[in-house]
């Protein structure tokens, strides 16, 4: 097996995805519109920077995440809306730091905020939208859920500050990127999916069975994403190719193509990566390594895992349109690979 | 009367500070320690960060309006701790972002921690810290805490993003600025002193006479801290002086400068603060300026009128150790102009 291609089998996973946001789209509207409304501020740069990505789409995965969980553990009340746009909230407050941090141009096929007004409002709009996400928590009113969510934002913040330490840093092994995967991007992932079960008031074991979904599920949409950095089309994926390439972001395909390569390519590594020292052809060079080490497919085979994880921490839950919903998501996480 | 002199008068309101500590000093220890436990991250960064901004001092004066206030309202447990290191929390996590905002080399007689570690860690350690928080505020378990300093967090950052809208415009007015300082200052004093009400259970006017109290000197002590920026050495204040006259914020002293000021001082203020276009001498012509319209010390009567709302909004609570305590708090902020 060869290295993942962008080319084939775009069209399954997208009409799963379909089927998925079909099944939660009444809901989705009320997210949107409540978004909306509660982006709004008398200091207008708000709505406008924050309104710039919120309305560049993105597959809102992560409120979708709650909004199937309450489905699942039957929920029959409207809370789970006003939760679901606080955990995009927080989503959305960290994608305007980390472009900041990561000085990136694009996103979801847009300049970055950061690109278009500077630093300074990408880092103020993003506190305003953290404090909104708590502000609807509180409205929503339950300590259970305020307290999964801001767990969850401060290991989002060490998993960020973690990432930041291993930038750049070739002796970066497996396990550490599965921490800073696991604290960056599952954890928000997993309190999205726990919260549905404890609006619904479900036992214990149901909120964990859940949680357990999202972090598996969290891990492996990351693994997709960090082995689409290596292989994507910019116009397929909405951001640039070869980003993480350029800011010396250590992902396990990089770990897998350093592992398995000689003294020779491990020193293109270390000044492409370590010593940030790049030239024309070395993301060509790079992307051509780890072909040969087989590092994007075995990052895929890691992430299938993380996938099949994901589906048998749902095994408590009877059939439902929700549980085929949710089983049809990691399907779509692993196949965007392709 | 000329303008603020610095070199007048210091020993009385340190004395004042000094005797408001000894109040609250068991109170802040336990304070100070929960702050350093709650630093602690496996991640060595963030404690190194955070810890180089917590311990290089401050005041601590908006964890103190917590304790203080909780002790006028006759408190007698310990969540008013855990409270008021939620407020510091939040507190030097603005900080953090600001400096990055305003480019800050300098904070409390040390290097800022954009200047150390960069802008990232910076950006990262105080989302790290905001959802520290939230997480002490969740543990101590009230809503009505959690509501008051999410809506807090809100408005401060409403505040910075207007305070960027309204860098270098020479036309904002006395009303915009004091709209910007209540948001991103006298927010969080009033929040800090409304929930020392709050966590003693007291009726809702205690609450609000404390939150009256904790906006109105928070509005003086951020008059003070622009006047200062323009009058104190740098080794008084640990900060640089002329900051604000760099980053081009229209402080009230500059709008009195600027509106009292004839066509070609108004020329020097767009000059400078405006296109920003600044050289050798300039920051002298501006301090001369102020001193010719007596636009600092008219900025420290209007700072006086609010000391003043401030001992007002107390009238209600009887004779206390910690009455006394606040009110000797509003003669420091305004004294330490002098």
């Amino acid at each position: 097996m060869t290295a993942v291609s962008p080319q084939v089998q775009e069209r399954p996973s997208h009409t799963k995805l379909d089927s998925v946001q079909a099944l939660v789209a009444a809901d989705m509207r009320l997210v949107n519109h409540l978004i909306v409304a509660r982006l709004d501020s008398p200091v207008h740069l708000i709505p406008e920077v924050a309104g710039h990505l919120v309305s560049a789409g993105g597959k809102r995965v992560r409120p979708m995440l709650t909004l199937l969980a309450a489905q699942l553990c039957g929920y029959r009340g409207e809370r789970h809306v006003m939760l679901a746009a606080a955990v995009e909230f927080i989503h959305t407050a960290t994608l305007l730091h980390d472009d900041v941090v990561d000085d990136s141009n694009l996103r979801r096929g847009l300049a970055t905020a950061n690109t278009i007004w500077g630093n300074k409002p990408s880092v103020l709009v993003g506190d305003f939208l953290f404090s909104r996400a708590f502000q609807l928590m509180v409205e929503d009113g339950s300590l259970a859920v305020l307290a999964v969510l801001s767990n969850a934002s401060a290991v989002i913040a060490e998993g960020e500050v973690a990432q930041l330490m291993t930038a750049n840093d070739t002796r970066t092994t497996e396990a550490t990127y599965l921490e800073v995967i696991t604290a960056k991007t599952a954890t928000l992932f997993a309190a999205a999916a726990q919260i549905g079960a404890l609006v619904a008031d479900r036992p214990p074991a149901e909120a964990e069975a859940l949680r357990s979904y999202g972090e598996n599920i969290g891990i492996a949409f990351q693994l997709v994403d960090d082995i689409l950095d290596y292989s994507a089309r910019e116009v397929v994926l909405g951001k640039s190719q070869g980003d993480d390439f350029r800011d010396g972001k250590i992902t396990l395909p990089v770990v897998f193509a350093f592992a398995r390569g000689g003294a020779e390519e491990r020193r293109f590594w270390r000044r492409t990566l370590e010593q940030g020292e790049q030239h024309e052809g070395d993301l060509a060079r790079a992307i051509e390594l780890m072909e040969r080490h087989c590092a994007l497919a075995d990052s895929l085979a890691r992430g299938a895992e993380y996938a099949e994880a994901a589906r048998r921490a749902l095994a408590p839950f009877p059939p439902s349109p929700a549980k085929d919903a949710l089983l049809d998501l990691v399907d779509f996480c692993i196949e965007r690979a392709y």
